[in-house]
């Protein structure tokens, strides 16, 4: 099981300097660490002073990196694609397309970002997995991407199930699918075996990206007013994926009381400036980044007291948005949508109230 | 018809702070131009000392700013759905799912900003849009977006119908269609006309990119070798998508001999460093952004001379990959693949060879 890192914060704040100072950092200590770059800029090979590849290649003992192109991996999943209809069509059709021919769409990066990561841990080589991303919010809506689309899938599901439309298209489902599958499901396990399949896959990512001690992410910064709230505002946005934000790292700046209060109770670290190249001052200043404990969870449900509280940093009460159309309880804040499954108890109630309190949202019920 | 423009360049340089003076600048010679902010972060409400919100406002004269956020605009396209379903099918299903409740998925940000450029810059009151985007390859996936679906649609289309598949399910198609749908489509229209409008919306965004007096981009650096290696890596990559760009603005710094290399044929404009609201330094030092002319075109084709030129600037032979499995030729660079439809003189001829000469990759047929 691997402990998979990130970085979030301003552009130009030194993501990727820091990414690459902690993946050594943690190799020096004996850790194997795999450093993968999102960005298909020329950045990370620059400072690197290296060319990094779509396949992991040795930097230094323990110590691999490897850059995500998602032309490549759209290629190599395409044929996992094909190889998958071949199994199941009696006359597969998407042979004759080819990976090499598919061009990227906007989100395919951030779907096949997280299924390499997912491989790269399910493999077992490595202890740690640095992912040095855009580091914004494309970072966040691909972390909250197992949440939302297995709520995606859940909620449509039912929609369909419970709509004219199923009634009217199931008796041609027996027909067809058994004229186009090798195999004679009946309707209902055509549609529910694969869905479960993709389900327990999206739970799983779900349960990996709310567990501090498998996803974390810190915050880097710089002393610069917008730098500052621009990661006061990833912290919160983090909560809304589920995702524990470990620590601060404050870059080429020493600590002041003025930077650590907006960032209450998180741990503030300095990094000093050094020469491209000279890692250890780094290396040294950077505290050890796979101790996250302590810190408040995303969302804590208090049955008895029939309250869910979620911790939403960097947020005024103006900037979160409550709503209960659906049948769960709906949290709007920072440009993300969180849908809420309630526990039986509390499941179907109305809200009664909702307040905001030292970063915490407390909703009654 | 509005003029849209962007910003590329490396997270940090700038790009916020440069399209802010390029909307005042614009707006001071009488062009009525919109801002529209994609970053959901504080970066751009705290540089305009104002609070964008997701619908335009006015912020001086003939200049409106707009702050994309993806919740609400997901929440306004899913009312046009819950329309356009209620228009066609007999029993509508997802009157029942809340635009109030969907979370944002990867890809949606893109999708969602691309349509609402489309549809403001289709309102008729704007003279210039000027997109303050991710500036980076998201941006370019986003402009891409129309060439790729599109060419998803035509051949995927052609895969189904081709197939034993479309065979074995069209006969089930037309009593499906009849007892769903409130009008009584044969087939054939079924599958066509959606997926017409579908392409010349698509078609229409593709020929918007292409054409330097509608669409066109700006790279933003300062002299940092990472930010200016950047900055000519989202140049070549640009004309991946067929995007032209327009010039490069150095930010704060003075233009030497060896930053212009970089960039022949560009113009490089050189900005001053100002104090923050001090906009008009910066105002006065930018070019007039609406003079993009006499650059080299993404893609040349020339039919007596049996050859496709290419312009491909910042990239050399290695990172070029040109290929010939599907019926097209496909050019892979930047993490990008463009696949080119050849004019019917050049179609299904093999490619004879293909040379890399003054930034251009000339293919013979």
């Amino acid at each position: 099981m691997a402990l998979i890192l990130t970085f979030l914060g301003k552009g130009g704040t030194g993501r990727t300097t820091v990414a690459i100072a902690a993946a050594k950092q943690l190799a020096s200590k004996g850790a194997r660490v795999l450093l993968a770059g999102q960005d298909p800029g020329p950045t990370l090979g620059l400072l690197l002073g290296a060319s990094p590849s779509p396949d992991p290649q040795e930097l230094e003992q323990n110590l691999q990196v490897v850059q995500f192109q998602s032309a490549v991996l759209l290629e190599r999943s395409w044929e996992e694609v094909k190889k998958l209809e071949a199994q199941y069509l009696r006359t597969p059709l998407l042979k004759n397309v080819y990976g090499q021919e598919l061009g990227v769409l906007p989100g395919m990066d951030s779907a096949l970002a997280l299924n390499a990561i997912r491989e790269y841990e399910a493999s077992g080589k490595y202890d740690v997995i640095i992912y040095d991303g855009s580091g914004d919010q494309t970072t966040l809506r691909m972390l909250g991407m197992p949440e939302i689309l297995s709520w995606y899938i859940r909620r449509f599901r039912k929609v369909v199930e419970d709509s004219d439309l199923w009634r009217t298209v199931s008796p041609f489902i027996q027909p067809i699918s058994s004229a186009v599958l090798n195999v004679s499901w009946s309707g209902d396990n055509f549609a529910q075996q694969p869905t479960n399949e993709v389900n327990n896959l999206l739970e799983r990512g779900r349960a990996a990206v709310a567990d501090p001690n498998r996803v974390a992410a810190y915050l880097v910064t710089t002393s610069a007013p917008t730098a500052v709230s621009t990661a006061q505002y990833f912290w919160g946005s983090a909560q809304q994926v589920g995702l524990t934000v470990g620590g601060v790292l404050l870059n080429q700046e020493s600590v002041t009381e003025a930077i650590s209060e907006n960032f209450t109770p998180l741990a503030v670290s300095s990094l000093p400036s050094s020469p491209p190249g000279d890692w250890q001052p780094l290396i040294d200043a950077l505290p050890d980044l796979r101790q996250v404990s302590g810190l408040p969870k995303p969302i804590e449900i208090d049955i008895p007291g029939r309250q869910v509280r979620l911790f939403l940093p960097g947020f005024d009460k103006k900037q979160v948005k409550l709503t209960q159309y659906g049948p769960e309880v709906t949290i709007e804040a920072g440009d993300q949508r969180r849908n809420i499954s309630l526990p039986p108890q509390l499941s179907g109630q109305p809200v009664k109230g909702a307040k905001f309190q030292n970063s915490y949202l407390a909703i009654s019920f």
